[in-house]
């Protein structure tokens, strides 16, 4: 495993980024007001410690298929290929950091079980990948959570325990059960082992389609870009990695411009996968590799969801929809490139649907 | 091609249905009353020509993949395996046919076009299939025919002329196109040809899968269930065909039982695709190789389809969840047996959903 420092953005050139300029015409002054300094030291991966992730995660989880449409390469003016982990165990991305931060533990703390509190698609994750590995899922889910998911959760043996829909409720009996169980704690999104998990999904899409100029990841908490910049740069480091967002949660387009992570005050999205902020280690990850992020309407989104259900057949989640929507929003950009986009899922409310 | 004569149903024994008494159990007479006494002359196909109909229409359509999921297996308690023509060209399986219809016709026939009259998935795929073969297509739709079928035929480059909302009406603008431009008229059920295009994807399913004790097929006009019979007779002759349909319109089961093809009082189901009644050329198939049919409630239809749509993150249109309902019903019957669905297609009005 090598090591290596992610240098400050203040010590890269702004040449680094050539295309934000095209991509954000109007925003010559984009990435000029980039005044951070996160120095952050890592234990980066090379090629075959990459590897090893992927085939370790491997035997627990799907190899999705990657689909393309004839339709939507007409609309997106490119070529474009979806990385189907809405066709992933537990119908999310999510299982593949569950998985490896799992087997990351040793074997006493295996025994010892793991705790995260969630309110959706990671409580399923974590509660089956631990299912699988034979480990004890402790899940800590708000009093509101859909009753879909705690139903998921219970039949994949999570046990929950609930509180009170806040941060902090939920931080504190985590913690409890954490002091009383010995349980390791799993972040979602900011666990570094976790990061890697997700990343394997890039992985397998680099196995099956080469050659991207670009793959755009949606952006929630950041664990899933961060981990696909991760393996796109040792695996296909002419691939670019962009990101894309809501308009109405934009907060990782606004912590790339600031350089320090920002927060959202509203979260009025359809997109529930993305109203999270990235964390303190795949922030680093996402600002050294990321070269922009593309924010999309609302309508952008249902549009975008809608025309895969239509035309493609699958079920994407409108989190997905959201990658989806910045390519077809951005076919100036695009135009005539190969881009991958990472589906996160297929987790939706059928009997809540925009449309 | 070999010739063969259909035996009326009176010249065969009881037990050639062995399995019908265990799945309508309370049905003992189930086919005692068949009467009828079709005689019919069909050129029938050898495994060679069978396989000439493939690789004929093979360069014009889609492999659709065949997906299984261990929750359904789990629900049927019975391994399915989901053939998926949902994803095929035009959303359905129905551009087999059309294909396989068109290459049929001599070229000066080409020249002429064809004509259908269709108010949905038969005139996109008469309209796509013509276009790839560059023959002109005349659709004859009737005036309140779903915008997004006239849209989808349109953009198939498919001329269309549209009638008054009746069988008559339909019948006799497509007579006088035929008359006027000498096209050639296509059933979209009863066509011999259309129905051994069908039959190829039941003949990709078993070069996909082997050893299926059962493929079941949802049956509206009767071409996909006929065609699938043709095929699997030849390639899998110990794997036995059923049929699905919903209760509100049981014509084939009727059909079977009285030995003559029946029609519907009524048609008060959410799976449009199977309003339709069977015909001379496919009824006979039908009833010498169909062990039997299954029926289901619309709530059955529903729930099977929001199981599908859920777990397997797949869009099927309710005329297929009609077949996968079939399954989750008579799970006696199908208790540890190898079962192939057919999923006729995925075209789904999103905007009426039942959920």
């Amino acid at each position: 495993m090598g090591e290596k420092f992610i240098l400050s953005s203040a010590e890269r050139s702004p040449i680094f980024y050539p295309e934000r300029q095209s991509l954000f015409r109007n925003e010559k002054a984009f990435f000029g007001s980039r005044t951070f300094s996160i120095f952050t030291k890592i234990n980066f991966m090379n090629k075959k410690d990459l590897q090893e992730v992927y085939n370790n995660v491997k035997p627990h989880i799907h190899k999705t298929p990657v689909l393309h449409s004839r339709l939507i390469d007409d609309l997106a003016e490119c070529k474009v290929y979806l990385k189907c982990e809405n066709f992933q165990k537990a119908g999310a991305y999510k299982i593949r950091g569950a998985t490896n931060a799992i087997l990351k533990l040793s074997e006493k703390e295996r025994s010892r079980g793991v705790v995260t509190h969630s309110s959706g698609n990671f409580a399923q994750a974590v509660s089956l990948a631990a299912k699988n590995l034979g480990v004890p899922a402790y899940i800590v889910m708000p009093t509101n959570a859909p009753k879909i998911k705690k139903s998921g959760t219970i039949s994949y043996d999570g046990i929950i325990t609930e509180c009170e829909p806040t941060i902090a409720a939920r931080e504190r009996e985590s913690s409890r059960i954490q002091q009383e169980t010995g349980a390791s704690f799993l972040h979602p999104s900011n666990d570094i082992d976790v990061i890697y998990g997700q990343g394997t999904a890039c992985f397998e899409l680099l196995s099956q389609e080469t050659d991207f100029d670009y793959i755009i990841c949606p952006v929630g908490g950041g664990g899933l870009i961060a981990g696909t910049c991760l393996f796109a740069n040792e695996f296909s480091p002419k691939t670019k990695i962009i990101g894309a967002e809501p308009f109405e949660v934009d907060d990782a387009y606004r912590s790339l411009k600031s350089g320090k992570i920002e927060t959202n005050a509203t979260a009025n999205t359809i997109a529930d996968g993305l109203r999270t902020n990235l964390g303190s280690n795949n922030f680093p990850i996402i600002s050294e590799h990321v070269s922009h992020i593309i924010r999309v309407s609302e309508d952008e989104i249902i549009d975008a969801m809608k025309l895969v259900w239509e035309r493609m057949k699958i079920i994407i989640e409108p989190s997905s929809a959201v990658a989806v929507a910045a390519v077809l929003r951005e076919t100036t950009f695009f135009k005539g490139k190969k881009v991958g986009i990472i589906i996160s899922g297929g987790n939706v409310d059928l009997e809540n649907l925009p449309f």
